[in-house]
Parts: C-alpha cells; sequence; structure tokens
C-alpha cells in the first residue's frame, strides 16, 4: 500500500483553516465573533428561535439561510412536545462541536474518517428546577460523551484525536467552565 | 373591569405542574431524568443529530416524533453552512429556557403574557479554538440577553417574572456554572 497514493478527505479545508489561523494571529481583533439567536414565545413552554446573523472578522455577517428551532416541553410536563427540550438543544451543541473537532483534527492529522457517532446522555434531577430541593441544582448533573469511531488508524490515535478534539472545543468549554450571562430587559 | 372574570391563559398547565412537584417530592427518585442526543457525522464539520428517547418518571420516554438538527460551521470558516454552529446550538437553549420559564412563571402569577422574545449575544475571541493564544478560552468570554415582553403587568412585576426564570432556568445554570464532562471511546 502506497500512503502516499491515498488522498484523505473528511472534507475539511484544513489549509484554509490553517491560512485563517496565520491571518488572525496577524490581525486578533478579526478573530472577535458575536454570535446570536432570536426565541420567540409561541404558547405555553413551546418557542420558537431562529439563527442567521453573527458578527466576526470584523464586520456583520450571515448564514445562507436563516434556522429556524423549535423547542418545548415533553408530554410528560403536560406541555405540548413541539421540538426538543432546551437542555437537550445543548447536547446537541456538544456532540456536534466535538463531532467538528474529530473530523478537523483528523484531517490535520491525515487520518481517513469512515464513520463518527457520538451518543450523549446527561443526568438531570428535577427536584432543582420544581424547587424541592434547594440543595440539588437545576442543570445536568453530570454528562457522558460515547464516541463510535471508525477510521483508518489505531486505537491510540483515534484517543489522541478524539481528547485533541476536547481540547479545541467551544461547547466542551461551555459546558465543563461558568460563563456570565447577563439578562435585560427591554 | 372585573380582575376575577378575566382568564390568564398563557397555555401552561401550572395544575399539571404543581401536581407533578407534589408527587415527585414524594417520589423523589421518578425526578431522576436523562437527556440524550445522538450525532452522526457527515462529512467535514457538518453532522446531523437526532433528539428523541430520554429517561424520566422511573421508565424510558419519547418525543412524539424525532427532532433532526444539522450543525456545521459557516462558510467564512471554509466550510458549507448546512446548519448552525454548535455554539449557536446552545444560545437557542439558553434562550428557550428562559422563554419557557417566563411563560410558566407568568402562568402561576397570574400575569396574561401578550408577547415574549428573547435576543440573545455571545462574544467569542477563535484566537481560543484556533489554538492562538492559550490564555484566550475556548468558549464564550459573556452572554448578554434582552427581553422584549409585552405582558399585563408593570415593569416591576416583568422584572420579577424574568428574575425567577433564571432562578429555575436548567440551561441558565449550564452556561453559568461548571458541569463535569466524560469523554469515552467505544
Amino acid at each position: 500500500m502506497n500512503a502516499t497514493a491515498i488522498k484523505v478527505d473528511n472534507g475539511v479545508n484544513v489549509e484554509a483553516l490553517l491560512g485563517a489561523r496565520q491571518a488572525l494571529t496577524e490581525a486578533p481583533e478579526a478573530a472577535r465573533f458575536k454570535w446570536r439567536a432570536s426565541c420567540s414565545w409561541v404558547r405555553g413552554t413551546h418557542s420558537r428561535s431562529t439563527v442567521q446573523s453573527f458578527f466576526g472578522l470584523g464586520a456583520e455577517q450571515a448564514h445562507k439561510t436563516e434556522f429556524t428551532y423549535e423547542a418545548d416541553h415533553p408530554e410528560v410536563f403536560a406541555a405540548e412536545d413541539q421540538g426538543a427540550t432546551p437542555v437537550e438543544y445543548v447536547l446537541v451543541g456538544l456532540a456536534s462541536c466535538l463531532t467538528a473537532g474529530v473530523a478537523a483534527v483528523a484531517q490535520n492529522r491525515g487520518i481517513q474518517l469512515r464513520s463518527v457517532k457520538a451518543s450523549v446522555e446527561a443526568g438531570m434531577d428535577l427536584q432543582g428546577i420544581l424547587g424541592i430541593d434547594a440543595d440539588v441544582r437545576n442543570g445536568f448533573d453530570g454528562i457522558k460523551v460515547v464516541f463510535d469511531i471508525d477510521a483508518d488508524a489505531s486505537k491510540e490515535d483515534i484517543a489522541a484525536l478524539v481528547a485533541q478534539s476536547q481540547r479545541r472545543s467551544a461547547v466542551f468549554d461551555i459546558v465543563t467552565n461558568p460563563t456570565n450571562v447577563a439578562v435585560e430587559i427591554k
């Protein structure tokens, strides 16, 4: 097998990312991004959020289309289950961030991926949000992510890939570390 | 105006929620939930996550339908922009959690809502995830939520409503406090 004849292609443009790193090292102001979401209440616990504009590279930017997300509580909470719960959106963010990271790091390391699946599960004791027990936190008591990766690499290389994805993941950082949230009323 | 003749209806079944609080106070084991998401890599930084099953009230549960979410990076990151970025999913979770809380608390306090809009913006310095500066965190450097609420209530009551929503919000807690994430490889 001639390794040089096999072109690794995970669909990640690593050259562009390395170019961006170089460009942003020279112009750190351009690295300051602002991400946004806008949420409108529909009825009950059902809301509709949209995502389109963001700020970065020193200018207003926009996704190609506006993305729309319905959120609700499930029927066991006497709601209408019109969408995933808000906490499940956080899990989608975490799983997709780590998965994108695995693809990008694999491309950079010349590892061809065949399939990547991340299963995420988070425990939550409702005694927190229901105000039953003040010692129980409102959020998750922990999150477990299990990766199932089929790639042209050793077990050790796959483990290193996942570890590097964690180290570079925005959502992993957001979930594992505190972030200040300021809430205002217009 | 006869206040008793006006029935406040925000579409939240507060009686059911208060009943659940009573029931879960007596059977705290039933309050232990597990929320899940499953993410499959598509190509590049594009992934597809699904949300359907969860565990709670002592048994396996499921949403009425399977919800599917595409995540990707935008074109300015040399990606194909097939969905919101993972960090934007976190903002959707935060905005929808606080908004559902406003509706539930308003119902409990007899406040009729006419409209609720939450605009969320989060700063992020890409020098973190790009590995340019080790002192810059990967995640958000802060989040600002601005509520615009039209309701049958005073400014003070609306402020109290939003404050109580924050105190009971699962995603507000997840974002503002650290949560342990264990990552394994199958």
